[in-house]
């Protein structure tokens, strides 16, 4: 199990709709990262930046990547947007990881970061509607709700379902929300009240989508034999994968299942020679609750459809065997779009140092973070241990 | 010299204003890569896929690189898609390089678009003005043909020099543009032609500014060890560097310099050990007539201000001892944006395999390339030799 990369700083703002603009919410995240460096360190050591954001709030469409590293004090290191829409975290790490590979940076700033209310409605449908597939999806009307009420639909059908698991995903996501000072949404809500709300797109009601948030995300990144530089505690990368299909779900062969994600975690896994009994949480992409039950399924921790039996066991609770989202997930934490696949990496970073408050995962050591662009057109899966 | 990795294929469609969209523009570029490959390959071997694009014509906004992989297929493997403004594609070499050292890949397919006619005026200005500063550029009005023209206009001053250099990059890059069957303007300019054109920004006329055009170009690297398998003349890259700078160029101390690109080439030449006198010929970003001659004193290859006579005494004519853009330059060839710095790229792999026609550059053995992003914000170079 060779480490590939450490993280040795991570920091995270708040999730939720926010006042604070693209420059603020990089900065609150990125100071917090610098300082979480238990050894310090001068930031003019950051030789490279990636930047994962999806529209920067409509604002700075090009050449993003320059803001973060100007606001945050590093302006000349080389920095680079990556943008894989919902999965842009995750391919951010990624390619951090490529770049301390090369060898021409020794420490390496990724941030995240969205900034979707306070821009004018148009924009926000605009970004949001632009990760999907614009021919046969987006001109046609299709939503995001509305593709993913239809792997629903497909999904609860073929495995003979209803909607209690999807509800129970929503239930147990807003209970560890509720532990989540970050969260976009820190309230509990009961079975009952999911099933009854509103339907948004069928059988999908109003608690099975996750918000649309404003938030940061920042992770300081170096090479595994320089992380004790920065401190005793690192967090390893041990393992990276990722993979893609085609960006319509009319031209898979199976909407219920996510090929890109199979491809990524299969990478993952052989990369970190890890078996699947070995990871202590996931931290999955649940921008709907179906995606939760398929991200299950499709990163091999169940059978086709035996995620819904798991979950409704309790078993991916918190404080179960196999905890899913201890942070709340998409659901509860809230979906800054290009923050997410950094903050599933810094929730990670919290509890495999046992610095997690109220929502730690009891000995957590290793953990897998699933971060998917479009309704399952990008994935990225990150296998971590604690140092 | 260690070769960091190498070009085994590549393609290039015409540049201009074009009938196709973005995935026959891709397609175009990408199967000509394919079928450039000496001994074949099988399009399964790609193992990762980058795509560099500002706005893929207004149209697949997010997760576009998918739309790469799965129309030249090779849907399945990990996509990403890299965007820093006009120096996207500069970007997305350096991003393939790190994707090769991380050992996940073997081969690598980078893929450079921009559909930038047949769109609407305003997205086309949306697309164009959106690479530079918003803050205090944009949103004061500065279109780029602005901010290149305060430039120039201070370069011109301090260094004593009149319209006649900037008008000598243009002869030349149209010049050589004629005899690239790629390139958007395949005719001459004479001098006097070029000064007494409209202003566009004072003192840039319209002879001094690339085109707004439709391109793909495309590439496939592989590790310099396995290059072999492919071709008995891969293309190497020898070193890689990039830099930053502030967005706006008025927080900078001399408008007259970029720093992104001198930090990119110190980092070039040092990790391919090697000098500049070792350099057979260059390309260099030319959105503007004013930005070679910048290119050529912060690329090291002039003292500040002496790019003026370099250029105006023919050395850097296609024939000359350091010539300068043999495929027309930005100025000539076009100037799509995520295309360009691919395209660059595909110019030396032709040179360098003696492949390039009528406008091969005599005895070229190594090359350098220099891709800018918004006015000097990112910048990115690369060090080839022949194999």
């Amino acid at each position: 199990m060779p480490h590939r990369a450490a993280i040795v700083g991570a920091g995270h703002t708040r999730f939720g709709a926010l006042a604070e603009g693209p420059r603020a919410l990089l900065r609150g995240a990125v100071e917090e990262a610098f300082s979480s460096i238990d050894r310090g360190v001068d930031r003019t050591a950051v030789g490279e930046v990636f930047l994962a954001t999806l529209g920067f709030g409509g604002w700075q469409i090009g050449n993003s990547s320059t803001v973060l590293s100007e606001e945050v004090g590093v302006a000349g290191a080389p920095t680079t947007r990556v943008e894989n829409a919902c999965a842009s975290g995750g391919f951010a790490i990624r390619a951090a990881v490529g770049a301390l590979a090369t060898g021409t940076a020794d420490l390496v700033l990724v941030g995240g970061l969205e900034k979707m209310t306070d821009v004018t409605n148009a924009r926000r449908r605009y970004w949001l509607g632009v990760s999907g597939d614009t021919e046969w999806e987006r001109s046609a009307g299709l939503t995001f709700a509305g593709v993913y009420g239809l792997i629903a639909s497909a999904y609860l059908d073929l495995h003979h379902l209803g909607r209690e698991a999807l509800a129970e995903v929503a239930v147990k996501n807003h209970e560890n929300g509720s532990l989540n000072p970050n969260a976009h949404f820190q309230k509990r809500v009961e079975r009952a009240q999911v099933l009854r709300a509103p339907r948004v797109a069928d059988p999908l009601g109003l608690y099975d989508c996750c918000p649309v948030s404003d938030g940061a995300a920042a992770l300081l990144l170096t090479r595994a034999d320089l992380a004790r530089r920065y401190t005793d505690t690192p967090v390893y990368i041990d393992g990276i994968g990722a993979g893609s299909d085609f960006l319509a779900v009319q031209e898979r062969p199976d909407p219920t299942r996510f090929r890109a994600t199979r491809r990524a975690a299969d990478e993952a896994f052989r990369s970190a020679d890890r078996s699947r009994t070995g990871i202590s949480f996931l931290e999955v992409h649940d921008c709907f609750t179906i995606a939760e039950l398929l991200a299950l399924d499709d990163l091999g921790f169940t059978e086709p459809g035996a995620a819904a039996a798991l979950t409704l066991s309790g078993a991916t609770a918190r404080t179960g065997r196999l905890p899913v989202n201890p942070d709340g997930g998409l659901k509860a934490k809230g979906h800054p779009i290009g923050a997410t696949g950094v903050s599933q990496a810094y929730e990670v970073f919290r509890q495999l140092r046992r610095a997690a408050g109220a929502r730690q995962v009891p000995g957590a050591e290793t953990a897998l973070t699933h971060n998917v662009g479009g309704a399952g057109a990008t994935a990225a899966v990150t296998i971590f241990s604690a140092g």
